[in-house]
């Protein structure tokens, strides 16, 4: 692997500038500069972590991209998922440059952009597999590859200091449900031509093996439905993996029964994959919910979201009782096509509980494979490409690590490989590597029609209030003056059952009425100073009757007089 | 399995009650009734779920138990984790009777209630296995099994229906690191002489296959101290498992380690194993935290808390850098002793990050097994037991069916298979079983010093604050009149960035200054329904700026004048 890139490359070094996705799953985004010219490859939202309350998504940091705006020549889109798309809309407000993807992974961001009325203002093109587009000093070639979302695309970026190869997320599946299998023969050309650096999705990193191909899951389910011909058959999975959806079609099909699909997000996808030609559905075999009703159970199958417990999703509407069309009993057969999303465990099998205690049968093992690459899949690729420098991407640290590790056993020299972090740069020329800088990065928050107005104060905040809840003491004062109009007014929320706390509010009233006491009595009228006080007093107060500490907000009222 | 329980038995009937530890995981604990005597198996706490914000812990409802309080003869414990004895010192404050355990389980009991200075109050007996209480009409012999925990125990219990059997949580380990394998013969003499009703752990019920010994752990850790001679080991666990803490200092003591024990619930488990000899150092092992400079690094083992990713537990200080003492780097081997425990596993994950970012070596695959038993292990039971009913406990629903479909494939007819709910009684002769009613059950959260003051309105706040925060707006009106003495003050927390948010802030004022002039204009001086109005009104106004609903708190200070 120590082969050199050739000299048909002009020697002006290349910065790979991650502005997000490492240290996380989600929020990917990276930019490539070189000479007058920046490309972003994916432009992706994370999800809120678990002590963000109150956060919808979040998305990245783009100030480097605003203070370069004009080298930035185009977003280059790798597949439709939300943690390499999410943030366009938000971000391409900021930043209009003309957005690059394949057929499908254009037709979901178009459905973005026009829920939001951007479709106008954004220039997009549509790039077949084998084609390339310029920006600037760069090429950008989009490859073939296979993952759980149709028409997801490796690329190939043409450099002025050679070539890097981004997988974008994939696997190796030598029999896809639609389309081609992954185009290794240009990967291998690509590798005999010399490539420069490889930056290759980490996800399953850990995993010994090689991932199987979605058609094994397709048995699995053709069996399911051999197995459950009575029943009526009901299949969570991710709302974009289209090639699952046509494998429930097909058995749907074989086996006489109609089809619902249920779910906003689900339908979406179907109606822009069926568009597109990427979905074939036979005539005569989706039904809308309402039709359900006319046919007997064990005709129909409901295709549904919500495999992974989302509290809003079709599935667990379902299950809570609370879904206006659809009621689960006896009789059904559930299954989740699909593995927990970690972090998402314990809510997936609150569903399933719920579903069981309704008399439903629910399989939840083996009926899912994953869409990234297993270990010996991530060696065939290095093998093909023979990167000189290694970079892996899309993952924990502890995944890119298992990558780095892996990719040493292939000969690569440690030195290397780059573990980045979001923020690095790394320059690049085709005789050396290294980080030479760094550019602000980080996450904004979104909440409800807010971008980046809750930051740090307000979440740190939102953890108190959640923990301990807050106490509020209003009293009036004439202004200017330490004189006290009223007795002070305590109430609080979510810090103890008022109406059986009386007694212990009675006395905090007392406790603020001896610190106004003595405020007075020293002349006090330094409004800070008196809040700053009382806080102190009421916060004493209630830890020693409850170890609690709940927010202490002290308000005075200012009476003119 | 159809042979009758024999008629030596009386026949009054036996009523079983689980007050809890159905439909969850932890808070185990189950009334046996009958005649004029109620006994209580066990008494455990659960953890709280995560929307339970700012809650320490859940007890049980013990109502039912306090309104027969005459009848209740005493608490018999199957073993030593928290959610089998950790709501003890609470529920025993209401029902002070006494507590029968084996040797460790009653040490770990004794250690909290020494917390607690309730030793003196409680009765105890320690219970040999093989030996028998009598309870009233009840008599309880306890028997040997495996566990994740020294000392864990089954019960026979006689009633005056009949033999009933309660597993407690237990696995079948054939090669034991202390003490003998399960008393598989005493289930066998038992199921002889005709068992009326078996309770069996279902934690494992969906895994095929059976639980491997423990012993192979300590031959896995075996190996990794051969293999990294080099480097410190630094290895996390369940505090509580002491065979698991017995085969790392084992292998310690043969690759010439000495041991470093940290973690508060580590140390008091070690020192009261110790003390009991349920465990064995050997001399010049143990060294304090302090002693480690003394030593190379691949001279010592430290041997923590923080397995579960626990973010005030040891090892989680450590790779976060805010442990006091020890720090972690490159030449240092961490190894998970552990699986996460459903819900955990992000936290976890965290964790292995940091402490891999660090330069450590993390090892955090099959270096553990389960203490409770698979699919094969639970059909030997049955097959041994063969009781008339079958009762699947411990486990989520999902769990307690998975049994149910085990038991019903070995030939329990599916009537004489109850999947019980808490609060159920559970009503059975020799001849016949029904559930006959049921009694008052549920979660009390305890909080700091509070037990059962924060109920599902404080909750529902938090939930509320945590989301989208609060709004304060307090004015002075003059006493009984419809007179505004202030303009309205308003502030907020965990809402938006104040200082960012002055235009919208000066803005809700104005809002409250109109309806306090409409109000004036009608002549309202009602201070619920100026309150009410105000808050609708803040909120329509914060939705279309915001689409945020924050809690709104209008808090009118009266002036005598």
């Amino acid at each position: 692997m120590k082969k050199n890139t050739k000299s048909e490359y002009k020697l002006s070094p290349l910065k790979i500038i991650p502005l997000g996705g490492l240290e996380q799953i989600g929020m990917n985004i990276t930019a490539f500069e070189s000479e007058d010219s920046i490309i972003i490859v994916d432009c992706g939202l994370a999800f809120p972590e678990d002590d963000m309350f109150g956060i919808d998504l979040v998305i990245p940091d783009t100030t480097y991209l605003e203070d370069n705006i004009d080298k930035v020549k185009g977003f280059v889109i790798t597949h439709g998922h939300e943690d390499h798309i999410g943030a366009l809309p938000y971000v391409l407000q900021k930043i209009n440059v003309p957005v690059f993807a394949t057929r499908l992974t254009m037709g979901i961001i178009e459905n973005k952009l026009a829920e939001r009325g951007m479709l106008e203002t954004t220039q997009r093109k549509v790039v077949k597999f084998g084609s390339s587009v310029n920006l600037g000093c760069f090429r950008v070639e989009f490859i073939k590859t296979n993952h759980s979302i149709v028409d997801a695309a490796a690329l190939a970026i043409y450099t002025p200091a050679g070539i890097v190869v981004h997988t974008g997320d994939f696997k190796v599946d030598y029999t896809p449900v639609f389309g081609d299998a992954i185009d290794l023969q240009r990967f291998a050309e690509l590798g005999r031509k010399g490539v420069l650096a490889l930056l290759c999705d980490s996800t399953n990193a850990e995993r010994p093996g090689f991932t199987p191909s979605e058609k094994t899951v397709g048995k699995t389910i053709d069996q399911l439905f051999q197995e459950h011909k009575d029943t009526r058959i009901i299949i969570a999975t991710f709302a974009s993996n289209v090639d699952r959806v046509q494998q429930i079609i097909n058995s749907a099909y074989k086996y006489g029964r109609k089809v619902v699909v249920e779910g906003r997000s689900m339908v979406n996808i179907i109606a822009t994959a069926s568009e597109l030609g990427c979905l074939n559905v036979p005539e005569n075999t989706l039904i809308s919910v309402d039709q359900l009703r006319n046919y007997p159970g064990n005709q129909t199958v409901i295709i549904t979201t919500g495999s992974q417990g989302e509290s809003m999703a079709a599935l667990s509407r379902m299950a809570e009782n609370i879904h206006r069309k659809i009621s689960i009993g006896e009789g059904d057969t559930v299954i989740f096509s699909s593995s927990p999303i970690p972090g998402n465990e314990k809510a997936v099998t609150n569903v399933i509980n719920k579903l069981l205690l309704k008399g439903a049968d629910v399989i939840f093992q083996d009926v899912h494979v994953s869409g990234h690459p297993c270990q010996e899949d991530i060696k065939l690729i290095y093998t093909l490409v023979q990167p000189k420098y290694a970079i892996p991407v899309h993952g924990e640290y502890r995944h890119l690590k298992a990558q780095a590790k892996l990719v040493a056993e292939l000969g690569i020299p440690r030195e290397n490989i780059f573990i980045l972090q979001s923020g690095n740069v790394l320059e690049m020329t085709p005789e050396k590597a290294e980080i030479t800088g760094d550019v602000p990065v980080g996450n904004i928050l979104v909440d409800g029609l807010g971008v980046g107005d809750v930051g740090n104060i307000v979440l740190r905040d939102r953890q108190h209030l959640a923990e301990d809840g807050i106490v509020i003491v209003a009293f009036a004062m004439a202004a200017g003056s330490d004189l006290v109009l009223s007795s002070p007014e305590i109430t609080s929320r979510g810090f103890v059952y008022i109406k059986e706390a009386d007694e212990m509010m009675k006395n905090a009233v007392g406790v603020v009425e001896d610190v106004l006491d003595s405020c007075r009595e020293r002349g006090t009228t330094d409004r800070n100073r008196i809040k700053s006080v009382v806080r102190d007093n009421l916060s004493d107060f209630f830890w020693k009757k409850t170890q609690r500490r709940p927010m202490i907000l002290p308000m005075i009222i200012e009476i003119d007089e």
